[in-house]
């Protein structure tokens, strides 16, 4: 008797949010005080299996985004993920290129689309019982190029082309899947969060040094003075061996930048990260050339809204490492092309993690790259956060500075049901008894 | 007795929608089937007056419009027009640098905070019994400004130039303020839609020329041989003093573009807009190099989803023609940086119209550009669409080719309240009683 197929029959979208604005965690200078959130989607079948996904938010605007997925499960309920696995790009272009929706640009709607497509690649990984490299691992070159839109990005990258590319790698594909099984993908972390103390700072480099760490990012964007003393504070505690790299997180405009960035030369620097606006690819040109002979290159991409504004910055040679986020872009049929191109320009991909359980998703991003699209782990480094792991039953882990290979099926991004019980906004407990300044949309950072 | 100041005292959103797909009106090679819709926003005051303003959007998706300028709306309850106009740069920066809400990116978040900006700026100028344009006219160069987000644009245009070319254009703004209320800015329209025959585009034409036009736009994105056999005909029926313009709608990749463009040489067009994607910056630098000697030059921007976008494109000399959206960034504030930075590289502002009251709100920065910015109507264009007149109690209006001077005050956006009864969306008449495949969320155009 012939299974009946896998068939999704209804979606629970879930605002999530954490106060970490308490602690002062993952700030910076325009986001002042977050409060990592997530829409969550749950999207549910016939068969028990469900497939999971995130958008990472800070705070505000979760329920934007939980709006606009909820809008388009409405078109994915009641498809089977024969549908999905046949061309995962019908999916994607009908999305992306909703004929009405694709008026509301990218933001919101290309997240929340990347919602969908993330969801359904959770539970294709999972019907075939693998984590989601190991089934990105194992797509034909042929398959994984019919996945992307090709509409924008044949002037970098050819079909073909990347056909080859995935091609040529083959040969090695299983030494390299060995090896990294191992030794996942070399993790960095930040340890000088902007609304941090130096003392607090220096706990936190001695701790993730006691776990291998030796790879570290610090947030500027103060006044140039307190930012370079900052530097020469972390330059000393981790020696001159270990990376270090800065972050401004889009704080200055272009001719400020310059500012800043010169005062930067004498910390041998690995990288100088969202200097100017998340969407000025020739200010990222004019900066590349300034600084051509710094020790540092320019890193962006967490905020890159497109394939087409990473297509840019990786062909004009404007940035030096390409940070792809699991959910700002439409999911993994976008983050493949991007990989590839990045593979094809050379320029290594260092994917940007945080939030809540974005870390269990770039994982799968580094191995595909490392086995099987660069096919090296020489240059690459995945960002790590050590907090909110309490989040999902299956937190990441790092050994000895790197990631350990993910095992589990799919994202392995399921929530714990007493984190969501408690932190479901604005119902849950730590939320339904806070102050109405400190939740929701207000106007002050708190 | 001193008067109470105005305050907002709530705001009411309405998903306002018209089945325009019915007739094939506003069709593109992307969106083939929009249903003309908007977001209004009221905001009410203690005093009878009403700030209101639009997003234009295109069928579904108008809801995540709404869900998203209601949320913003919370955050000026309760304020006054004072405050506003104390500074109007504080709200802006507050809703678009607000520290959790920033990371929704461009799109529907900066679609939203412009909607509650544009409708404070009409309250303003009710308050004043004055049109938009003739508000922005009287402001003095400094406060202008000062209502800019400096952050990202000074390496294209600083402040002090900004005031320096404001206070050059002095001297002549009574004049040009007269000359204009005699003729407004000259006024092209689209005739070419792509779902229409030869025959209806035909008779497009000569209603048009009628009533005084001799600038039309066709939209092109079909076969090569096709779209160069509309051309031919637009051009025969328009006859060659005509201005002809074609628009692609962002339909190609840089390289198919470039082959489909080579073919439009011979027909002496003014400009070819949206050829490539709306952030591909670098593409449109790299169309103006290979197309330098043509009749033609590249305009784009009524997608262009932030200053930033625009700055590139201007200060690179890519487009030749910029064309601002009332509604695609964060309202007059965006709105003013973008014309002063077109100003400044001598790019004729030639802003985008269609949808429903689009053309209502864009004539007010005609105005402005023509009377106090570029200080002349020598090479602007205004889009202007003939239909969906019914909607507002005032409609614009055209004569000999021209619009005619806006005099309601504010935007002169009110909406004929029967037509919000009928098209609200989906309680009003003409949709409650439409076939599920004709409305809402669904795949298929229609």
């Amino acid at each position: 008797m012939p299974q009946s197929p896998i068939t999704i029959t209804a979606a629970e979208v879930i605002d999530l949010r954490v106060p970490t604005s308490d602690q002062m965690l993952g700030s910076d200078p325009f986001h002042k005080a977050p409060d990592y959130s997530s829409a969550v989607l749950h999207l549910e079948t016939n068969t028990g299996l469900r497939g999971v996904s995130v958008v990472f938010t800070i705070g505000a605007g979760t329920d934007w985004m939980c709006h606009g997925i909820r809008d388009l499960c409405q078109l994915v309920i009641g498809t089977t993920l024969d549908e999905f696995t046949d061309s995962p790009f019908q999916l994607y272009r009908r999305l992306i290129d909703h004929h009405q929706l694709r008026w509301l640009h990218d933001g919101v709607f290309r997240m929340a689309a990347g919602a969908v497509l993330n969801a359904i690649w959770d539970l294709w990984a999972k019907s075939l019982n693998q984590p989601l490299w190991k089934l990105l691992v194992d797509l034909e070159p042929e398959f994984v190029a019919d996945c992307i839109d090709w509409r924008n990005l044949g002037d970098a990258l050819t079909r073909e082309e990347a056909i080859n590319l995935l091609q040529a790698r083959r040969a090695k594909v299983s030494e390299r899947e060995a090896a990294m099984a191992e030794r996942g993908p070399k993790a960095y972390c930040t340890a000088g969060w902007l609304g941090l103390s130096d003392e607090e700072i220096l706990i936190t480099i001695r701790k993730l040094q006691a776990e291998g760490f030796d790879a570290f990012k610090l947030k500027v964007g103060q006044d140039s003075e307190a930012d370079v003393q900052r530097i020469r504070f972390m330059r000393d505690a981790i020696g001159s061996d270990a990376q270090l790299m800065v972050d401004a997180n889009q704080f200055w405009g272009l001719t400020e930048a310059k500012q800043h960035v010169e005062q930067y030369r004498p910390f041998n620097l690995k990288w100088v990260e969202e200097p100017i606006a998340r969407d000025e690819v020739l200010g990222y040109v004019e900066l590349a050339e300034t600084f051509a002979d710094a020790s540092f290159d320019f890193a962006c991409g967490e905020q890159a809204a497109s394939p087409v504004i990473f297509k840019q910055l990786l062909k004009s040679g404007a940035i030096k490492y390409c940070q792809i986020d699991a959910v700002r872009v439409a999911g993994v049929n976008d983050v493949m092309a991007i990989i590839l191109m990045a593979a094809k320009y050379d320029v290594p991909v260092c994917p940007h993690g945080g939030g809540i359980a974005l870390c269990n998703m770039i994982q799968h991003y580094g191995m595909w790259d490392q086995i099987a699209v660069a096919g090296h782990s020489n240059t690459q480094l995945v960002e790590y956060i050590d907090f909110l792991q309490d989040a999902v039953e299956r937190p990441v882990d790092v050994r000895d500075g790197c990631y350990v290979t993910p095992s589990a099926p799919g994202w392995g991004l399921e929530f714990r049901s007493e984190f969501i019980a408690q932190h479901s906004y604005p119902e849950g407990d730590v939320w339904k008894n806070r102050p109405a300044d400190k939740k929701g949309v207000t106007f002050e950072a708190r």
